[in-house]
């Protein structure tokens, strides 16, 4: 049986595999340079260690785990090569407490960074000839692309839905969570009964993180998190809480001027405040708050669902500490 | 023995293949909009005949048709991914007589949808287990965002050395031309020393092909090609005519001034003739020509050591069209 402290043995494989993906022959050159920047940043590694733990339920984990450390890095690194275009598109000077690519290198360095790393997942792909976790990986980054092009058709729209900003962050957040759980699972050589549950994990802690997240842009201090409150708002992304603000009419009609004005010209402070006082007194940050708790809860379901193992106590533990932060 | 007639009918079934490869499951949608929009555009498709030429050097072609024509389709939709990045980043408002993805759509979405079509090749070639002509593939795209972080690190650079120009290039775009004639070859069956003059012949053309697009920077007028004349020196990006006019004193006495002004602020009409003039009277322009006529005589020559069919006839017939255009 595998414990927590393979886990964190078999991260370590992560790490090397993670700066073997990352590896370049550009070493000392200027293009050295944008590429050694765009890959040093670190990261909870929350994905990578989804993959690993699901794998763990199946019975042939052992003898796949140079494949399955390679994946994880897969993942991992899809998610770094992600972060890079984020930044072009939200013109983010940080990332995790140090300049962002687009800050340091220009967007014309970071958007072809970004597809570097993309175009070397494809390569081990090749190379280890990675055909069903390939699919699957493959395919959630489309719906990550999607997803943020579904955010961006949305910008700035006062009469986007909830199902619209659900179909998105399912797209840019969920779809890989949970490939990281299916290709961990099928990989490890689950039966088809677990895979999908693990699965079903995956998506439900993934839109958990994804609405902590805008959650978090609207209560965090300016100080932590290393952003501004309310960038989503201000960049015109309609994020849950304002969403469940909304469906108060009263707060509709409030928040719409506002809106408006968003569209046309960058809100002042007191608009800011006045935005977020409308959205807390409706509820929209309690109610957020109330449908974390939900996915948390139907993730610790899912989990009574599978075998109690090593495995099953390292996806609480996961979820209990993003519950806690 | 197979001729341009067949070249033509494979052609059609690249074309459904890109069909295939561009498909998604958005349509009706925003997201589906973008998609199409960013597909939508057509193209000379020169890497994908390059590489079903380079096939018919080889004695698998026919039975290999279904695989080749998959992957010309690839090497073409790796293109048109790569076309949609550079336009973020050139901020062009047009592609190929109508608005470019990001002028249609902002730049955010034309990030992912470009990330998108990666993704879709990426599936491809997991489902039809592509290992080696995926690694070929995939090590292109790398070559080519070195060459683009390598050209946007050169840029407004007064001092960029032509062996600097050559290596951004031979990344951007030499590296899809040489891996589609790698890739077909290597497909087709040929023997390694005709897989090695292939791939030589592609590099050659690739080389030659971008020398004609700085070339037509310079000389076009802005009704032809869509686009303004000396956008790239306008852009700070100083290709082979500015450098080797560069290599007379004078002329690089007189040009350093301008690229001084253009990298603070936007030269005149005025300016731009100036360089212009001095480029044209340093012979930097016809110097240019004569590089290119050098490519193609290379080209010829690597013809030349090849077998002498139907194959090769039809690549004279790509080189003698690039010439003439």
């Amino acid at each position: 049986m595998i414990n927590s402290m393979d886990i964190d043995h078999w991260m370590d494989e992560v790490e090397s595999n993670i700066a073997a993906l990352t590896a370049h022959p550009y070493g000392g050159t200027p293009v050295g340079d944008v590429l050694d920047w765009a890959t040093a940043s670190g990261g909870k590694r929350i994905r990578p260690r989804l993959l690993l733990i699901s794998a763990m339920f199946g019975d042939r984990c052992g003898e796949q785990r140079e494949r399955l450390t390679l994946l994880a890095a897969m993942v991992e690194v899809t998610h770094l090569a992600s972060l890079i275009h984020d930044d072009i598109v939200d013109e983010a000077p940080y990332r995790r407490d140090r300049q962002s690519v687009q800050a340091k290198f220009g967007k014309h360095a970071a958007v072809y960074a970004g597809d570097f790393l993309m175009a070397r997942i494809q390569y081990f792909q090749a190379k280890e000839k990675l055909s069903e976790s390939g699919m699957v990986l493959s395919g959630a980054i489309e719906q990550m692309c999607a997803g943020e092009i579904g955010q961006s058709m949305c910008r700035w729209r006062e009469d986007v839905t909830m199902q619209e900003y659900l179909c998105n962050i399912r797209g840019k957040t969920t779809a890989l969570f949970e490939a990281a759980c299916r290709i961990g699972a099928m990989e490890g050589g689950c039966d088809g009964a677990v895979i999908d549950k693990l699965d079903q994990f995956g998506a439900c802690l993934g839109e958990m993180f994804q609405l902590r997240d805008d959650l978090m842009d609207f209560t965090a201090d300016t100080s932590c998190a290393g952003k501004e409150t309310h960038k989503d708002f201000r960049d015109g992304i309609y994020t849950m809480p304002v969403l469940l603000a909304m469906r108060d009419p009263e707060a509709k009609e409030r928040l719409i001027p506002i809106m408006r004005v968003n569209r046309d010209q960058e809100l002042s402070g007191e608009q800011i405040r006045e935005m977020e006082r409308i959205v807390q007194e409706c509820g929209g940050v309690e109610a957020t708050r109330r449908e974390i708790r939900r996915h948390a809860e139907r993730c610790a379901q899912i989990l009574g669902e599978l075998p109690g193992t090593a495995a099953s106590a390292a996806l609480y533990e996961i979820l209990k500490q993003l519950q806690s932060e």
